[in-house]
């Protein structure tokens, strides 16, 4: 299973339909540029990892679309510009466009075919990276874990939130790889259930044992000691380490650290904004009350009662032991580390 | 809209069909300890409150289908052994039951249609007794309330989870009808949305402006200042304070604590289990995998997955600014302060 596919014959990009997960396994097909801004709000395809890579074949889509036209360029511009406005959060689809606007700007093609070729093999590039980056990080986090653990996540930072692997569950992947048993406790995520549909369907899938649990049995499955460390991943990091990630994570850290159980964030360098100094200035999804409001086609609230829809929260930084990324685990001070580990990089 | 009313002619009890709620609005009807077992272990009701007095009437059918039998005493107390043991968090169902047996034991009825009689008006009063020990309880915990002040609640603490007026609901109701403005958060409060069903259905036909959360929300609104105090119900506390209420109110505590913002649990003194010293001697009823692993008839889970599904957490004293009674508002030391409310009402 893949969780994006390019089909170069065709030019269309193929992403499995993760609002249809886990009960139809089924590809949502892109032709357009629009085509993915519109899988990306709809949450075809979510997690900020693999919303990069859509993005870099967005651009390419972008370029295709723009070939017969006499102001090819700015036509594709426009689009790059619309695509990256496709939601306000996960700084990695600011990250590849960015990306694909300074290779054009470097490259200078000469026609939008040329521009088009140099995206596609970019956005491969990236991909491919992706799935390379995963797997490094989480040979460094596997570290953390011992033999035995439990591992509690939140929402979905696996395989389908990625190129393929996972973030925190590619931490897990590779502690699994090493031959540790680890055992995992899925919270559901509400509104858009991404635990109980997907974290739970990728890891039955590779025979690791997980459970689902309600977001609301946290604090009772820690003071059982059921728990050993929480692993998330991220939407977008401040430079200090404040990490915007699924509504609800903040609560988690909370938890945790009243437990004094470890608190880790896995995600790869294309997630720290560097731009920012901290996370008051992350901007936060709102998304529409009907998520709430209804489940499959159901309303269980009466009409007139507004509900509130957040997609993301802050964790602060203080409450983060370890940030897991291709380049080691960054430790507090986050400014620090996180300047070290971008230049080990470089 | 009544939660439940006895008919004494048909010697029937109905209540509200709380599984039904928000969309439909009809009663379930109760003609036997069955029926009432049956509708308890199924949340048509639900409640702490709500239950102890369906427990009362529930004796009176017990009474009912026993007038025929000739050890008639021995079938009355087998059904009521039977009562007792239909959910084991809420203390206030063995209370009740407590209460009918204690009544039997000092007034050794003749017959069974005698003894029918003597738990009718004794179920009828606990019925009315409810009623006004919420209106004292609420006027009790309405003087913590600020004019503008808006209140996160968990669950239901409703006149549906009673048989009017509410405990933690009775509590904002009175600082409503003392003239204070009060807005309400309601968590939705997976899995069976109680909040998002109950809480906001009875709070928007009483005017009392609500917005219902996902719990994962919670840390994120209280960082943002919007929560001014928490109040809950509670299924059973113990002597020194520690509180069993529905799963999800343990972690609100601790992150309520994280932003020192009051966290309150109001209750009848019916609700305190002196029988226990703490909190971890509470049982824990633990539900169906369903509940979780489906939403609106609908399955959110791959059918190998496995998900836990307690029913209930125990908040730590600790983590509780104070008790909301009808004898006062209780602070800790909880064991002091619960002993002089037991004998200022004796």
């Amino acid at each position: 299973m893949k969780t994006l596919c390019f089909n170069e014959k065709n030019m269309e990009l193929l992403l499995v339909n993760q609002t249809l997960l886990p009960n139809t396994l089924s590809y949502f097909t892109c032709k357009t540029t629009q085509d993915v801004i519109f899988a990306m709000q709809t949450m075809v395809v979510r997690g900020a990892p693999a919303i990069g890579v859509a993005a870099g074949f967005g651009c390419v889509l972008a370029a295709n679309e723009s070939l017969d036209a006499e102001n090819w360029l700015d036509e594709l511009n426009g689009r790059l510009t619309l695509l990256e406005a496709a939601r306000p959060t996960a700084v990695n689809l600011m990250w590849a466009v960015s990306r694909m606007r300074a290779l054009l700007e470097a490259k200078q093609p000469e026609t939008c075919l040329k521009a088009r070729d140099l995206l596609l093999t970019e956005a491969l590039r990236m991909e491919a990276q992706d799935i390379t980056i995963c797997k490094k990080l989480g040979r460094n986090g596997a570290a953390l874990l011992k033999d035995g653990d439990c591992v509690l996540t939140h929402c979905n930072a696996g395989a389908l939130a990625t190129a393929a692997y996972g973030t925190a569950l590619g931490v897990i992947r590779a502690a699994v790889e090493e031959g540790k048993k680890i055992t995992v406790i899925a919270d559901e995520t509400r509104p858009l259930l991404q635990g109980a549909r997907l974290t739970s369907f990728e890891l039955s899938r590779d025979h690791i044992p997980v459970t689902v649990a309600c977001d609301n049995a946290c604090a009772l499955l820690m003071s059982q000691g059921r728990v050993d460390s929480v692993i998330v991943g991220a939407d977008r990091i401040a430079e200090n380490g404040d990490t915007a990630n699924k509504i609800g994570t903040f609560g988690v850290a909370i938890i945790a650290k009243h437990f004094n159980i470890p608190f880790y964030v896995a995600a790869p360098l294309s997630t720290i904004d560097r731009a920012l100094p901290d996370g008051s200035l992350i901007p936060i999804e709102e998304r529409s009350r009907d998520e709430v409001a209804s489940f499959a086609g159901k309303s269980i609230l009466p009409q007139d009662v507004p509900a509130v829809n957040f997609a993301f929260d802050v964790t602060p930084a203080e409450l983060i032991s370890a940030i897991i990324t291709e380049e080691g685990v960054l430790t507090p001070p986050y400014a620090e580390s996180i300047a070290q580990a971008f230049s080990a990089r470089s």
